[in-house]
């Protein structure tokens, strides 16, 4: 199942994971269905300028290597949390997500939440969402340090995409509710 | 009970809200007891430099409103959320909260999670939490803008503070568990 069907992101070749979880997240807020946002990236500002007294101007900050996963939230009455990637490779590196982000997704697990990846594989348009322990299970069994595309359609699943919405609860729904 | 005996935050009166809650929350995650990070703080990057091929230097940026609120996270299974605040008056303004940081609240109320305001009344060295609901309806049922420190203290529950901790976990026991 190299190019399922129902997986292609017709006509979306240029939209970013981002862009496609984002817009999802919007709709599921909208339809009460579930609370997910985007956390902002986290910045350390140097120099703040004032150029009026209701108005203050960052002028010097850097990006900061964020503590956390990129998105958390709550669906049906759970906290779920997930970090979001994208390779152009016909796998995934490891080394794409910090071992701190892995740590906190394993901990979320044992404290009782949903955690995952989500991964957007570009060479096949297809995105799968993969649970953090079967994630983290395939790098341990296999002794490797990269996930291909075939071994990351077995362990995860394939997350359909409609009308710029990715409807991941639905993957959600199968695997833990 | 204006100064209660177990409230005072012993020399630490130069303490912000965010250092005391943010202490708590590593020592919560540290003890495996619960998971709850401050988000960053939005920015809008209007310009950013390139020194070197690794290295990205944000020269313009200015501040954005929160989506959402400080704090979100789990704890016993659930999804929680909360904003914290302080004032140096002898009430808590409820224009001091975004209304749809409220909406966001209620929200999460709604679909089952945990959601609450901490405020620190500087005055009286006192930490209030309030669930979402009872903050809201204080301010419909009386008609006003303003909360006392003596209507907190009937709506609310006093958050001990020790060594630097604040066990406001202890009241989410009590509340909703």
């Amino acid at each position: 199942m190299k190019y399922p069907s129902n997986n292609i992101i017709y006509g979306n070749r240029g939209m970013t994971l981002e862009y496609l979880i984002n817009s999802s997240n919007d709709y599921y807020r909208m339809i009460d269905k579930a609370i997910v946002y985007k956390k902002p990236t986290p910045i350390t500002v140097a120099r703040v300028n004032f150029p009026s007294r209701y108005e203050a101007k960052i002028e010097e900050a850097y990006y900061k290597t964020p503590s956390t996963t990129d998105y958390n939230g709550i669906y049906n009455k759970k906290y779920i949390d997930y970090e979001a990637k994208e390779t152009i490779k016909d796998y995934f590196p490891l080394a794409h997500i910090f071992e701190h982000q892995i740590n906190h997704l394993l901990k979320v697990k044992s404290l009782g939440g949903i955690s995952f990846v989500i991964i957007y594989f570009k060479n096949y348009n297809s995105i799968i969402l993969i649970d953090i322990i079967d994630f983290i299970n395939f790098f341990n069994k296999n002794n490797t340090k990269t996930l291909k595309y075939n071994d990351a359609i077995k362990i995860g699943h394939i997350v359909n995409i409609d009308n710029n919405i990715i409807n991941y609860l639905k993957i959600i729904d199968y695997l833990y509710l």
